[in-house]
This record gives structure tokens, sequence and C-alpha cells, in this order.
């Protein structure tokens, strides 16, 4: 079968090669070996028979791609699966033939094959979201103090610094790396219900097989089958949804200061990253670019997940295939986003005479409010606000310094003399002062963060 | 302005007037008088100012329509809410008129206002899932061996117990409701920051200035602005996607089972409930009905805060508003299918016997696996698979009952003597001991489950 | 790269394979031969240059995978492809090799790409439909007259015909097979700007070499490029969307008339169809399964597709990728669903005889509101509806023929003696006649739709 | 029942209007009056009793709060509207009563209300749309020559003409508003089938009714109902969300250009018009934001109806509901989002001189592609290229023109000597020149555009 080329740059060669197909089979086939085994351990089969069985549980010993065919017919890829695993078997042993699958269902297999492989794309994105999160952490350090404009709305606001820049990019990933962590367990569940949930043809032994196969293939055992009951495998998904929102926020933002005109901000070069076919001048910012193709396509994959969970009965009807089919995307787009990111972040080229120039362009509006709060004392916050919001206006017509207009206006008018000597005006319109609430945030935070992410 | 009639009877009257205009504008001037009074036991106003800004914190007070009308040019309702709230204060304390809104900002008003509403929305949600819960449960041990068929990919698939049924219905609830609680510790948070997130204008005295808003609120205080790390919030909303899927699930099988071919369930009726304008006869299950909209609705109102999350800089342009405007259906719509489900569940016609003839009707073709697996003891899975999905399909085309066709062919097949007397081929297709597998989950999962909703 | 296991069952090999790495390789190469002509043609370029250009553009030349391996680095699969090109090239004609992909971009060549393989894309849709629609009309003009409980709410309404049903389901996909031809026309656009959109390194020729390049690729010339401007394409995609939801629509209607005790209809058996790996007995529907996916997924892909366009400046950043990403899963999707569709509709079996025992088995009730018309002109509407609904729910009651009761309700009242005899209450109460209003738009429809279909 | 105030600045007044309860009530009372007047110029019904009957078809007759109120227990607004309805008309006309909603359904009565109020929606969005067209195609007449910086994925790329960008965006709109054109014809239609859809308690008169209504009402009757095959409306709604992306694409570009950094353009200022409530200085882009918030929302809600497509038999359950809930909010953001941007284009200010300033701020960076054409003129392309690219990188690090560094290269290299003289140079480097390919297309389109924008 075809694999898709645009997924190609979007994505992680691990991520892509884990949920493809011999990595599939492979993983339903350790679950296939392992319940041979359990039923083995609680008497239900004989010990020979598992052997047997566990013996050809590789993915190697099958045309994965004739499987895969088959599937299209079967509309399951455990029917084909298991049809061709009983006749591998046999050729061994006639009489294990028979205990292949036992008691087991087509979504037992795949469900806990797709738990098996999430477990492994979770524990990608965990650890290079780390590598994310120490980089960032290290730049909030070297930039505490480093003046750079905040901006809300697309606009101008204040100064802040570009360490508490970083500290906000790094925050949500602590968060949600610890969320995803907590939630793993739950969600990376053995599924195990035999037809109906009820693992009858088990009989009283369902509950020990379950734990045994749980425990070797080092899955949670939730005590009941999840068949149509999906609610934390898609919880967990959602939260890979909303881990890409938290990347994206930083490609976002990379993306912006990255812009020419702004030029705080810039992507790591190196040869084939970010080139242009038509313009050699180009440098692209491919590790935003991957990050924001991630946000804008994991919603749709965690909508499309939760609108199937309304499954019917004990097992359902095309939405358990659209979920199954959906699954694997949120997961390898979200790695490629966290790889490119975590790349990207620790040879980020911050440049912070450019982010002061910035600043200076400003004539000083970004002091407006500290300004009109120091005003607002004398004359009130509402005429101080009128007042400042005009001579902003001035400042922007005549390209002159707020700073003077503010100078010039207190002189003028004897309802704010001395309000503001020189001194104090130097300080309120001096970018490195007006970072240093930021600071205090970063210096504050990051020894937090850091030991949290430690972990 | 107008509101929308087809919200009406998807919802709930507490859940919309929760977020309607009122409701918004005085949850918005709680945040604005515990922001006075904190500065003020901050020392940064002046205790009276606090007092008479406190004192007109009164959504009763103003014209909420032309605040709302106001908002339309001004981009934002804390531009005008605010503007008023000065004015009004001013008439009565004209110094106090200088320090409304103080260090504040536009999204921390607004921000706070929606996560006091959403307290209150998920605490309706909270309680009314704990009565669906009971009334669940309730059922579960009344039924908790009546015999009914399992569907599998809406075919008839083997015999379970109501009790079991309803046991899988209540679990995903049990398991949200914890993790909606988990959850709101963190998600329901003061949003306080500023115009950038620094709280500068407070200068030292920011922290605990927050702290003590989020005290008098009863708000979570993350130590640091979320307005454009909104990871927790958002992670909150996805936790009510998955819920309205779980409950959409129980709605996707009360209606499949309430058909009239089905005829085992029936949601409760009563004057005015369900009927049809054309057809005298009708009785719809609109509880069901409300329920499915709610999971149809739902994933697409997460994916909307999901994609929303990657905002720009400090503060978003279009994105906050987007997911500020998206955010209230999600709970209004939880909560109508939350009560719905609750209300019905308490009424709900189970129908026993008409269970009982519809397992009968499949001439024991749920007993396929039970009986296969213990012919397969003598002749091998494969050829006792065969051997059954042959005789099944006979037992269809001639409308005859699958255990006579099995016992003719024991009779007849000397590899076959012996294995299945009269005995045990009737307790083979009795639905009672088919049932009993299921009634055990029911038995050990009852008390845990009723633990965890006693909570 | 690897491939994904769980599309297998819910497409085609074609679609697959058509948007594999090779179909697009190729459909890149296309488009450089084809550009590299024109431009010979319109004198920039010498002809023999364009001749060793096109010689090597075949993709079976390249390692696919290896180009598709390097787009990652590169942010793009272009710029591998177009520098391998012009490597190959060099090694015949040196000269040439300056001229490979002339005055054009990145986006050109993928874009073009892809509308030459959604092109084909939507043949194959558009035959499959062809067969399909036949297929359900072939079925309405069969059962025309077939009585079938119509239903509404998932209760049972009245009486129509199994035709009618057929005819429903028949008209949307002729409505959205001309749309999607309508549409086809303007959105299968080649992709041509160069740079910037403007084709400047073109000089005066570059609306010449568009449409040369055009009319050789068989694709429509907007006169201008697209590369943000992705409406057309866009809506195209969208059109998709509403198709797999019409699909969608037949194949929940067959699935729930396949329910065993609905029982009306069946799809086709065969070898390795739709078996269950627990149970023999089983056969589910799986083409109803592929639909019902496909209607669950396409909505997500739309809105994923949408939400890319808002695309920056003349070339975007993550959401063009995003949407190059998301499209041809939209397309593969579809054409599993019309072919599941199309196949299983030539075969698929119908009750008649069973519907009609469904119709009996409600006493009568689906003539509810034919019977309380009859009344309404003695006794007035609203009389009428309440007596005849407590005839009804005496009918379900009592398990009696709502017809009985009528007969005995018109004879007791003298207000409505004479107002219905026997043979009027036969006939008020005969499936047959219920169905002829059904009937008789199957007839009206069934030319119109054949005449529709036949083009 | 309460209204939302978050949608209140991302919308306008009409439209929220438009669907309010008022007006849906008096929408549904429009059709229940032609539904009468149709009955009785077939002869269905007296014309005394449509007289009496359309008498009180007026909305302000009735206690609309009570009326949705109601509907929350009937799970349909249309029960108690047809339940008052009959009431009121029996106060004036006992017999008439009797004729009240005579043949019809529910959701005949809902789904043409709806389809009147959507003609009304459809017809704002096209005047404004209108209006938005004109003044872009006006600013792409004054400003055909002015040389702006073309940007692909976020960086600078080169030379366009401000004209060509509104061109850009003006193009999408024009097909936009045709296809809505179009399409309205099919999706505005009559919903007219009775209880099943076949109207058949109207006897052989139901076409004659219908073609009636939909005479009196103005809508299409498509010649059958669509209770359940909704694909017009859904792809008429479909429609919306693409407008709404090609809105969202010129607030993307708006709000990029409007960054102060990159300071092109600027939305209008004025009165109350997006301002901060902390920061005096700032002037935010809020018609961006309008648009930007509807281009996030939209898509969201066409994946809502696409996947409500798939409703049960001859009426859904749930999921027509769902679509019922969403559809007017589909309209009402996109008319804010047109509304929003048609005011600011009106009164957008664009800055030449900044245009021109960013430009020259890039050392002639953007003419690296036509230098590089020029050159392998003589020496190939992947050797001009890589000189180009080399030279430009040393522009960049060295702060100086490029122009210059060519120069000095050209005569450095005996091999290029001769290829650039000075007024080549000058050309190749000058802005206006550079903007001229980009001005042509102006000069074609425009007149094309304007005569698509007059219809």
């Amino acid at each position: 079968m075809a694999s898709f080329p645009f997924e190609g740059f979007l994505s992680t060669p691990e991520a892509l090669s884990l949920f493809g197909e011999s990595s599939v089979v492979q993983a339903m086939m350790d679950f296939e070996a392992a319940l041979a085994r359990a039923c083995a351990a609680e008497g239900l089969i004989p010990a020979s028979a598992a052997q047997a069985i566990a013996n050809v549980c590789k993915a190697d010993l099958y045309d994965i791609s004739a499987l895969v065919a088959e599937s299209g017919r079967a509309g399951s890829l455990a029917i084909p699966l298991v049809k061709k695993l009983t006749e591998t078997v046999a050729l061994f042993d006639k009489q294990a033939a028979g205990y292949v699958h036992w008691g087991s269902t087509s979504q037992d297999v795949i469900d806990t094959a797709m738990a098996l492989l999430t477990r492994r794309a979770w524990a990608m994105i965990d650890r290079d979201l780390g590598e994310l999160i120490r980089a960032l952490l290290e730049l909030a350090q070297v930039h505490a103090d480093t003046p750079v404009l905040a901006r809300t709305l697309m606009q101008p606001a204040q100064v802040v610094s570009f360490g508490f820049k970083c500290v906000g990019w790094a925050t949500p990933l602590v968060r949600r790396r610890e969320s995803l962590r907590r939630r793993a367990h739950e969600a990376l569940a053995l599924q195990f219900g035999g037809a109906v949930g009820t693992l009858s043809s088990l009989g009283a032994r369902g509950s020990a097989v379950a734990a045994r196969i749980a425990q070797e293939l080092g899955l949670h055992w939730p005590g009941q089958a999840w068949h149509t009951q999906r609610d934390e495998w898609v919880a967990f998904g959602a939260e890979v949804g909303v881990l890409c929102g938290a990347l994206g926020k930083i490609a976002r933002d990379w993306s912006l200061l990255a812009q020419s005109e702004v030029g705080e901000l810039a992507e790591p070069s190196g040869t084939g990253r970010g080139g242009s076919s038509a313009m050699p001048h180009k440098r692209n910012p491919v590790a935003s670019m991957v990050a924001l193709a991630a946000a804008a396509r994991a919603p749709h994959r965690v909508a499309a997940i939760l609108a199937a969970m309304p499954q019917e009965h004990e097992r359902g009807l095309g939405n358990w295939q659209a979920e199954l089919a959906e699954w694997a995307g949120l997961f390898i787009t979200a790695h490629g986003a966290v790889r490119a990111l975590a790349q990207a972040a620790g040879g980020l080229e911050v440049d912070a005479p450019r982010m002061r120039r910035n600043i200076d362009a400003l004539h000083g509006l970004v002091s407006t409010e500290v300004v009109a709060l120091c005003l607002a004392e004398r004359i009130g916050k509402s005429a101080a606000h009128t007042l400042v919001e005009s001579l902003a206006r001035r400042a922007v017509q005549e390209h002159r310094p707020l700073k003077e207009l503010v100078a010039a206006a207190v002189q003028a008018d004897p309802a704010l003399s001395g309000t503001l000597d020189a001194a104090e005006l130097e300080r309120l319109f001096d970018p490195v002062q007006a970072a240093q609430p930021a600071a205090r945030w970063v210096r504050e935070w990051l020894p937090r963060l850091r030991a949290q992410a430690a972990q």
C-alpha cells in the first residue's frame, strides 16, 4: 500500500514507522503471544500450545501487505491476521492452532496493539518535549532581563523581557507533559473482553488472564473491557491535541518574531533547511511551519475521535473504524511538531539589539500606561488617560519622542508641575527598567519549572 | 439582543441564563469589586474607594443591553463596562472613580468572569451527573441478571444482562465526573496579569493582590496570568467534550433499544413530551435526542477552542474572541444532555420479556461461540467453527432452532458423539445461563461504582 | 516511509495508490515536463533543453523514498525533486539543466500535481457514483410499490414504499455528482505564479506559458495564480464532504434496516466479507461500515482545509502544508465509501415480506393520521386527533388492531356513525394502499433521475 | 431566554435579530399562513378558514418566550406554536382551527422558516460583500503601481504592487458571491412533505399546494421534501464557510501589515473603535479581529452540519436538531465579518512610503531572483543561483546593498563582465520597476472584476 508524501515533512520517520504496517502487525502479534502465555499460565490451554503460538508471533514471518490487502474485504485487520497466524501455527503444531486468539475478539487485539504503539509514541513525545522545555528555560535564563516588546492584538503594548516570553512558552509544556503522564496510566490500557465484553469463554479465569496479559505487555488493566466505553482513550488523545495547541502558540510567536521587519528571532539555518526553489536569499522558518501545521490539524483529529464516541451497543459500526484510522495521525503530527521545535530551540538566534531598536522605534509609546499612572496620582485616572492619549497621538503624528512631549506638558500645566522630574522621566521611559517586572517573574518561575522539567 | 430559539430544547433554562448578558455582567462586576477590595487591602488604593466601587458593582444598576451594544464598536465588553462603572462610581465619589479596574486589563475581567460562571455550570453538570449515575446503577442492580442481546456492528452477537449494559453506561460517567473535578482546580483560575501579564502597575504587590482576589472569588491562582497560555482552560473544555461523547453513547443505545422493532426500552412519557404534530401515536425519545445533539455539537466546539490556542504574543487577535464566543455553548449543551438523560433515566421503562423474545427470535444463534468452543475440544477449533457456521446458516434459512440442528449433528457424526448431552445443550442455549458471565461483572463493579458515585 | 494499515479497509487500492509517493512524484514530473515544453514553445528556453528535461521526467528513474526523506529537511517535496531533476538532466545535457523548473516555484509544481491527481480521484468517484445511482434506481423501480415503514425520530411513523426510500437515497447523489462536475472545471486548475504569483521571470510570456501548460495537462487556467486564494479548491473539497454526508445517510439507513430485529435489508454476503473472529454466525454490514466511517471522518477534513484558508500574504506558513496533508484523505475516504456502497447496492437483499410483517406488528398505528383526517371531517381536527390518540394508546396496551377499535368507536358514537364503512376502514388500514402516495413520487421521479444519471 | 454577550461584537445587530425568537416565530407563521392559503386555493380547506388562520399568523400576538420555553418539553418549537396558533384561530373561528397546519409536519414549518430567514441573511451578506469588493477594487486601482513586499512563508520574497494584493483579496470574494447566488436558488427551498415526505394527506394536490406555497414565499420548490436529504442546504452552508475563509485571509494579511514594525496599513480609527482599557496609545485592528474570529469559528460550524447529514430514515433524531442549532451562527458570524471588513476597507489607511522603506531595508535582497536570472544567461542557472545566494548572505551580514556587491562581483569576474551595466543594475534593483509585472495583472483583472462585481 502506498504512503503519503506530504506527511513526510510534518512528522518524524520514527513516528511514521511506529504506526506503519509492520509495526502494527508486530504489536498485534505481541498481544496474541501474551494472550497465549496467559491462557497457559491459567491452565486454559496447554503450555506447549502457548509456546507454539508465541514462536510464530513475529511480523517478519508474514506477508504483511497481503494481510492488509485482505483486511479490505474482511472489514478488519484482525480477521486475516488471526487466520494466517492459525495456519502458521498449524504448520508446526496442528493442535496448538486451535488455541490461537483464545477467548478474544478482533477489537481486543487491535485496540491493545494501538495502546502498545501509543505508549511508544507518547514516550517519543515526552522525551523531545523535555528537550524543548530545557532549551526554552535556558533561553529564559539568558534573556531574563532582555527588554522586548510585548504585543497585544498584534499591536505593540508594553515592554517585557524575552525571558518572560520563554517562560510563557515553557509553562504550558511542563503542564501538558505532566498531564499526559498522569493520564497515560489510565489510557494506555489492555483491551480484553472477548466477543461482547464479558470474557465469557474464559469462564471464571477472565480477569486473571487479563491481569497476566496486562502485566506482560506493561499496560494498565482497568478491570473491564472498553470496547465502546472509550472515554479514557479519547481523553488522552484530546490531551495530545491540547499539547499541539501549546506548541502552535510557540510557533505562531516565533514566526511573527522572525518576520524580517521584526527580526527579533531566527530559526537556526543549515544545509537544506528552509530554502526556496525560486529565491536564493530565503530562509524559511520550517520548524514553526511544522508546528503550525500540527496545531492546524490536531483539533480536527480530536473532533473526529470525540465525534466517534457514541458507538453502538457492545461494538460500534463505522465509528470505531473511523477513530482507529484517525488516531495515529494525531500522535505523528504531535511528534513532528515537538521534534521540530526542540531541534530549532537549541539553535534559536535571538537578536537582543533588534528587540531594543523595535522598542525605541515606538517613541516611548509603550510607556503610556506607566506615565498615565504617575500623572493620575495628581489629576485623576481619567484625565491622565486622556492627556496621555492625546500626547501619544501627537508623538506618532510628529515622530517625536513621547518623553519630550510629556516633559513639555508637565512644564506647561501648573496642575502637573513637580510630578515628574527628569530622572523620573528617564526611568519611566527606560526599556531596561520597564523589563524588570517581567524579569522578576522569570526569576520566580525558572527554578520551579526547572524542577518540574527535570522529573 | 435576540436569543436563539433552537437552543431552547437542547439546553436548560439555568445554563442558558447563567451565560446570558446579566449574569456575565454581574460576574465581571464581581471581579471589579474583588479587585478593588484586594488593592485596598494591599494599600494600593484607599479603602473608601474600594467601598465606593464595590457599592455599584451590581449588574442591575446598568443598562446591560446598551453595554453589549457598545461592545460591538469597542471590540470588547470590558471597555464599555469599565467606562460605565467608572462614571457610576464618579457620581458618588469622584476620586474613587480613578481607582476602578486598577492595574487590570480587559481580558482579566472577562476571563475571570468566565471562570466564575464556568464553575457554576460545572457544578450544575456535576449534580445532574450524580443523579444520572445513581439512576443507572439502580437499573444495573435491578437488572443484573436480566438477559439481553449484546450487539456488535449492529448485529446480534451474544447474550449479556441489561445490568451489564447499565454498568457500561455508568462507568465512563463516574470517570468523567472525577476527571472534571480533578481538573476544575487548575482550570477554574483567576486571570490577572494587567496589560501584558506582568502586573507591572501594581509594583511588588501584584502577586499579593492576585492571591486576595482569587481567595475572595474562590478561584485558583496559578501564579501567572494565562492570557495566551490557555492550555488548562482548554483541557477543561475538552473534558466536557469527552463527557458529551459518553452521554451520546448512552443516548445512541437508548434510541436503538427504543425502536419499535426492538422495543426493549422506552423513555418515560408525560404530557407534552415527545409528541408529533402530525402523528397522534408517536412518542419520540426526546432525552436521547437532546443528548445525541449534544454529542454531535460538542466535538466541533472543542475543535474550535483547540484551534484557537495559537494566540499571538501577549494577547491574541480574533482567536481569543472566537474561544470566548464558543465556550458557553459547550457547557450549555452538556448540561442540557446530562439533565435530559438524568430525568429520563429515573423513569426508563425496561421491557425484560421483550428482551427475552428478541433473543429467542434468533433460533439460538447467539450461542454459536459457546457451542463451537465445546465442539472444539473434540474436533479442533477450526473444524468446530466451520461446522457451527454452516449449522447457523441452516438455522437461519430453515427457521429452525440451532439447538436442534446441533443435536442432530452431534448424533450423526461419530467424531462428536458424546460431546453434548441434552442437559448440556439446554444449558448452552439458555439465555439466563448465558447472561451469568455478564451478571458477575455487574456484581463486581456495582459496589465500586456506587462508592465512587457517592463522593 | 510506512503506510497506515487502518486506512486499508476504509478505502480502495486505486485511491491509496493514486496519492502515494510514486504517483505524486510522477504528477510533479508531468508538470515539469509540460512547463519545459511550454517555455520552449514560447521561445523562452531552447527546444532541445525542453526535450532533455522531458526525457527524464519519469518517476521510476528516481529513488522516491530518498526524495521524500529529503523533503523533511527542506520543508517541501519540490526542493529535493527539482534539485535531483536538475542533476539528472545535467547528466545528459549540462546546459538544459539550467532551464529546469523555469520561472516556477515549489507551490506551482505541488499544487498542480495535486490538481492532476485530484482529477483522477474525482473520475473514480464519479464512475462508482454512477454505478451506485443506477443500482439504487433499479431497486426503486422494482420496489416502487413495496410497502415499508417510514420512521421518524427513530420511531415508526407511516407507510411509504421501499422504492420511495431508494429515490430518497439516489436524489442527493445525482445532485452531488452534477455539482462536482460543475465545480471540477474551476477547481481543477493549473497553479502557476512563480515566486510571488506574478510570473515576473517569464516577462510578457507568463500567461501564454500558463495557457500552454494548462492545455497540455488538461487543467483549467484561471488567469491568475491561486497560491493563497484557495477558495475554488477548498469549495471542491467541501463538495466531497457533502457527498460523504449523503453516502453516510444511506449507510445509516441500511445499517438500521439490517438490524436483525428489523431485518428488512441485508448487504450481500460472500467469502471473507464481514465475518467475525469470535462469532461464526455474524454477517456484518461492512459496506455501511465503510461509508459511515467516511461520513464520520470527512467533516473534519473539510473543517481542516477550511480553517487553513487564511494563508499569510503570497504563500502561507503551515496552513498550506496542513491542507496539503489533509487533502488526499478526503478523496480516498470518499472513494472507499462510494465503492463499498456501489458494490453492495448491486447485491442488496431486500425482504419485502418482512417489511410487511413489521408494519402489521404495529396494530395499524401507522394509519392514525389518515384515520384522524377522515374523522376530522365530521368532528373537527382537534377532537379527531384526541380520539385517535386515545384509541392508539389502547391498541398498544391491549395488543389489539386499531382497526377494530376504530370500528367500535364509530359504531358507538352517534356523532361518527356513517363516517367509515367496512370497506373504507379496510382501505385506510391497507399497507398496499398506504404505500401508494409514495409510489406516485417514485413513478414521477424515476425517469427524471434516470435521465440525469445517464449523463 | 438569555442571549450571549460575546456574540455581540463578532456579529451585527441585524443578523442577530434575524435569527432571534420573534423573527423565527414570524417566519414560521408566514409558512402557516401561506400553507392555509395554498390549501384553500386548491380547494382542500375553506377560503374562510384560510383567512381566519392567516389573520392571526402574526408573531406579536403571541407570548414568544412562553412558546420557546414550551419547546423544551416538546422537543420542537413547532408543537407548541401549532397548538397556540390553533387555539388562537379557534377564538375567532372554531371550524377554521381544524385546518391549521393542514397536511404538514413540524419539520416543514421549521425548515421553511429557516430557509426564509437564511435568504434574508444571505441578502445582507451579499450586499455588504458588494461594498467590500468595491472598496478593495478602488484600492487596487489607486495602488496598481505602488511597490510593496510580497512575502512567502512569512519571509520577504519579491516586490509586487499593493494593487496586486487587493486584486488577490477581491477575486475570491467575487467568485464566492457568484457561487452563493448560483446555489441560493437550489438551497433556499420550501420544505414540505407532511409526516413522512409523501404529502399523503393532501391526496393528489400535494405538489400543487407545494408550488403555491413556494410561489408565495419566494422559495424554490425542488419537487420533493428534503427532510433527511439535506445536501443542497448543507452545501450552501459550506459555501458560507468558504466565504469566511476568504475573509479571514484578508484579515490575516491586514493584521500582519498593520503590525507597527511593518506599518504598511492601518484600519480606520474612530471614537470607541479598538481602544484598550489599559493602554491609551493602542489602536487595535478590530475589523480584522472580527473576520479572523469568523474564519476561526466557521469551519467547525460547517463540520457540525456536515457531520449531521446521516440522518435516520424519514426524519432524524438529534442530528437535525444539532444542525438547526448550529445553522444560524454560521450566517451571523459571516455577516459580522463581511460587515466589519466592508466598513474598514472604505477607510483603510495605506502607507505607500512605508511600503517602500520596508523594501529598501532589505538591501536589495528581493531582487535576487531577477539578478540570478540575468547572470544565468551567462554562467548557467545553478552557478548564478549559488553566486547570488552567497552575495545575498554577505549583503545581510555586512548590511550592504546587494546592488553594490553584484556590481563588484560582475567587475571582478571576467566570465561575467559586460553582463550587467549600471543602468541595467539600477533597473533590476528599482522597486517601481519590480512592481510592474504585478501592475500588469492589476490592469488586466480590474475591469473584469469590476464588471462581475457590478452585477
